[in-house]
């Protein structure tokens, strides 16, 4: 038996003995995301390049549930887990039925490139819906939910995820090819890093990508800053670069000059796999002594350490899951519960929920209601069922119900020769018509995205404002003036105003497959919304500090005033009443009573938020422990929750973390503390002085 | 009161008088197809382009039917009537609604300009879905109620119907706007002809758009020819030119030297609406003498006559159509039937009807499984609901569906990264874990469509082959491999060589909104599929005629020989076993004896072809007759059918129609009488010579 066949021996012994049989040559073709078969250890080619971000992705039908954003919102550990084990195995079931057919192509292996926990630092971000939030501390605990449930706990790795994009990464798109990012060592450790620190240290990520952007003047695929870290946190993956950035060092950032020294400061560093071609030029940089065998050998062995624990030289307790299993009725149940848990109401005049039996017609309109786009985001795989929001309220409401598309997403008619707005009449027709309108707007994929996706056509996917396009706010604008009373859906993945006035507003995210069922549930009351915003809704983005600056200075709930806040962070509305009490602190736990006003049976989540009074103190609260609750009815129960020795740490200027503080006010509540939400929140917060 | 509100007085002198309050120059305004108000009779801007091919169409939501070529299938004159009645009375209410609110843009008016009766002459054409397929007897008899069900019988035109495209028009579309389509007096007379003569008679068709192309060197839209055709017809509506077709005259074709040059010989031809920018050049040309003040007064005043026959001036009957008809679940129901009518099934080795408790998996694979485009071709209005082929078996089936898109309509691979093929692997594996697959293959109104749709991407949006795009050959040939049973679902608008075995094969065409749950109904024998191909299905592009040559010989069944020919014009098989048997004619009237002789219920078409024997009758047989009849199980029933006149006239060389033959066979079957039908066909022909 051959070494590397050993299963008595460690990945990383196994990996050295399979990579001592190779040639430089071969340990270097190793290093491509696209690598060539081992054939004497029966390898086939494997690319390395896979997504699964909110349901396996770009590889055909798959369940697709909210997307990153919207499961953020959810605010739920155990959903994220289980959203994760799914994807998992259904990206386990078709690498088996792919390796079957002799089919190692992109987006078919076992390497998830996912998630994506970049903190949503500025609402413009195109990319900001694939993340979960602006919140590190939540970004971290649902990061490693989702890792670990990806990764699962067997004797092999089920699928190797991925924390991405190390670090800092937040736009603009535009000029991620050549941006510097300058943080503040306090910024990076106290926002930028903490998550990437957790999925390394507690959840064992396997692999991690460098991001497209310079952090402080070195690329972050090869920054000794960025690396060093991971170092000290242990970790014991793989890196790999984000898809050509290598290319960026010589190409745009110019801190080389060719690729072989873009190559040799890669690999140098430490970065093991290169996304793109850069790699192809490892053998001339050896010859020209820009790297050394050595060099090569380091990465190889990460590379086929992180294949034996996918079980790649083995089989594996995985080799059986079958192809059923992918999109089964099981599976797309949890996306529906993923949606209804994402939704997050932020206005309701008590017109929601809408009873069936007392309304006539519905008017459905807007440019989102019967669009598939709008239910799957970006990075998304195939529904083998898209249920739109206008099929969902079709299916559930036995009575009439109108569509009309109203307005184009983004442009102001159909063609070259109508007039701008030749959507209004119909939509106004349809109003009139109707009993109650329910509004569909928001954006997509192509008007807040990646920068070189072809559909994304707007401002590289960045937004230019926060702000409906301007043919939706015509639409709702003129819906508003048939005096009809209106429901407004957003979809779309980020802060947006609709800057309109409204009976509710319902944010759906991009919610996923079942979204349009989801969204009856909630608009017939069948299910009460319990979403909470994982980012600031703002009013306006030029309050808000340069999109180039990384200073955290004015952006999210932690360091904003509240002048410039439309909706805070955390900001929910139920159909129920649920208040927290008797709120007491005791090492470590923190004990709440929550108690059901209402008639109405819902989920909640309570939020505990921590503020500290020292001069480096984060100048506002942060959260440090959550909690989704159910609650019947005029229930009430006590509940404990845990928050870590880290929600008494200050950070200082130099970006050192302990803890000086003794005084802290703990907050809770299932809304943040300040003034603003306690004016939108039917219920109030409760808070303790904690004297540590 | 003034003249022209004078309701006792006939559309004409009505024009005649509004006419006469204007200036020529307001007069020469007229006649652009978005046509200035005219304040003094309170009439708004009126902007003459609309569309109705299959549905009210590019003015939102409306109910949408199978594209024309599908409602061609279905043989059924009663339908297409009910259709056509369906979309005047949307289009009607969508005006009322616009009109109420001052929008009187492109789209929103009452001059719809369908159908599209032009002679579907070759397979490659990628506008023939719009039109009623290669039969002129056929094209005639679906025009002509067609256009009745558009205008109605009421004191006004509910809406204006258009024939199109004057004449002769049929490909290539790549060069349309310089082509010169020669065809000879006999095959103008016997096949290009007929269609608008039976509009402009029978139906008194309001009004006729020219084509782009010249015919036999004169413009479509200022030939001499064409134009006397419509006066000995008794022509009396509005004519029409294609968009931008006058342009044409000096920038494509080159008869003219200027804009002012052509205008005036649209005019004086006869065209008295310009689709298109030239006519604002009329009063430069009026200046310039190349026509004259009554030239203009003649159009304006044609132009007025029909907003007048449609109520303009007046109240009307259909002033009160409700919003609320738009779309209507009673709308709805007759898309669905005609879905059901207008299926083809073209093979069946007894899989069809699959039995819902004896399947237990089915794979539902192909990229138009889930396709909405594939259901609404083109000209196409909004649905309020879309049912795919993948949504319709999921709703009618009780057990597990699995979905896979199998390849990409066109392109090889999603994006450059992957390999060519790369669904094919998932394709494979969604069929080995079925118990049937369900292939959903063909083309949508990107593959075959209109010269400068944008998404028409493909030779100018003709074919240029019968086959499947190479990515879906393999596709269907990958998933024979695997031996599953196959049932191919065809959507095109036009002939398809699969060119693959398979247990069935089912052409939906382009089925309108509800087309999924046509199949699903179709496929689990809820429905008995009953159309008939309205074009002949052939093997090979190859070894038909030049694209550009418009002598019919060797074209369409009635000139064609049999060797290219892989599903003849008229077949369609059903679940039943219908025969006709003891034919009879007499002065006029055919009589037979239809029998099912299975236990299965069914529509199916009884078909009358004549044959005569003269020189200059057509080489092969003419459909004269045909009538939809629904049998129950082991019913047998006499029927008569009546032929016209005309079914036993011969043209000349001269293009001269008389009846000169004494000896004619007439077939009855419900399909041709051609060797390849019989071969095909589970049912027999019975002829009859006939003496006159």
């Amino acid at each position: 038996m051959k070494k590397y066949n050993d299963t008595a021996l460690s990945p990383v012994e196994r990996a050295e003995a399979l990579c001592d049989e190779l040639s430089t040559e071969q340990q270097a073709e190793q290093l491509r995301y696209d690598a060539p078969a081992i054939p004497q250890a029966g390898l086939p080619a494997y690319n390395w390049w896979n997504e699964g971000l909110h349901g396996v992705a770009r590889a055909g039908t798959a369940t697709v549930f909210p997307q990153a954003i919207g499961l953020a919102a959810a605010f739920d550990s155990d959903l994220i887990r289980r959203t994760a084990e799914i994807i998992s195995a259904e990206a386990r079931a078709k690498y088996n039925a792919s390796q079957k057919q002799g089919d190692g192509d992109i987006y078919k292996g076992l390497t998830l490139w996912s998630p994506n926990i970049n903190i949503f630092r500025d609402p413009r971000w195109g990319r900001g819906h694939e993340t979960y939030g602006e919140d590190p501390y939540l970004t971290a605990r649902l990061g490693v939910e989702f890792v670990k449930g990806l990764q699962g706990e067997g004797k092999h790795l089920r699928t190797a995820a991925c924390a991405k994009h190390f670090a800092v990464h937040s736009g603009p798109e535009a000029i991620r090819h050549e941006f510097d990012a300058k943080a503040s060592p306090k910024d990076m450790e106290e926002t930028y890093l903490p998550a990437f620190k957790a999925l390394v240290e507690e959840a064992k990520v396997e692999g991690v990508m460098g991001a497209y952007n310079r952090v402080n003047g070195e690329p972050a695929c090869a920054s000794e800053f960025l690396m060093g870290k991971l170092r000290e946190w242990g970790f014991d993956g793989y890196f790999v670069s984000d898809c050509w950035a290598i290319n960026d060092f010589h190409a745009h950032h110019k801190i080389t000059e060719t690729p072989e020294e873009s190559a040799a400061m890669a690999l140098k560093a430490g970065c093991d796999i290169n996304c793109g071609s850069t790699y192809l030029k490892m053998m001339d940089a050896l010859e020209k002594g820009l790297v050394t065998p050595e060099d090569i050998h380091r990465s190889c062995v990460r590379a086929l350490r992180t294949r034996i624990r996918l079980g790649q030289l083995d089989k594996t307790e995985y080799d059986d899951i079958p192809y059923s299993v992918i999109a089964c009725d099981e599976h797309k149940a949890v996306a529906l519960e993923a949606a209804h848990k994402s939704a997050v109401l932020l206005k309701n005049n008590g017109i929601l929920p809408l009873s069936r039996e007392k309304t006539g017609t519905i008017a459905v309109i807007g440019p989102n209601a019967d669009s598939r786009s709008a239910l799957i985001g970006n990075y998304n795989g195939t529904p083998d069922r898209y249920i739109t929001f206008l099929e969902g309220i079709q299916d559930s409401f036995g009575g009439r119900v109108i569509y009309a598309e109203g307005s184009h997403l983004f442009l102001d008619r159909s063609q070259g020769l109508a007039q701008a707005g030749d959507r209004l009449a119909e939509a106004v027709a349809a109003a009139e018509n109707s009993d109650v309108i329910i509004a569909c707007v928001g954006l997509d994929a192509t008007l807040e995205g990646e920068e070189g996706d072809t559909g994304n056509q707007f401002a590289s996917g960045d937004k230019n404002d926060l702000y409906l396009p301007l043919s939706q706010q015509l639409l709702l604008q003129k819906l508003r003036e048939t005096g009809k009373p209106m429901i407004v859906v957003l979809a779309a993945g980020s802060s947006v105003n609709i800057d309109c006035d409204c009976d509710a507003l319902l944010d759906m995210w991009y919610p996923g497959q079942y979204g349009g069922r989801a969204l009856a549930d909630i608009v017939f009351g069948d299910v009460s919304p319990s979403g909470k915003l994982p980012v600031t809704f703002y009013k306006d983005a030029d309050k808000l500090p340069d999109f180039c600056d990384y200073s955290m200075a004015g952006r999210t709930y932690r360091y904003c005033n509240d002048d410039n806040v439309l909706y805070p962070f955390g900001f929910g509305l139920t159909y129920a009443d649920i208040v927290c009490t008797d709120l007491s602190y005791n090492d470590g736990t923190v004990k709440l009573t929550v108690t059901n006003q209402s008639n109405t049976a819902s989920e909640d989540v309570v939020q505990l938020y921590i503020k500290g009074y020292g001069e480096d103190d984060i100048p506002n609260h942060s959260l440090c422990g959550f909690a989704r609750i159910r609650l019947a009815a005029h229930e009430s129960r006590d509940i404990e929750i845990a928050i870590p020795c880290s929600a008494f740490e200050t950070v200082n200027k130099c970006g050192v973390r302990s803890i000086t503080g003794k005084r802290f006010t703990l907050y809770a509540g299932i809304c943040q503390p300040d003034e603003l939400s306690q004016k939108l929140s039917r219920t109030r917060c409760v808070k303790a002085e904690i004297i540590l």
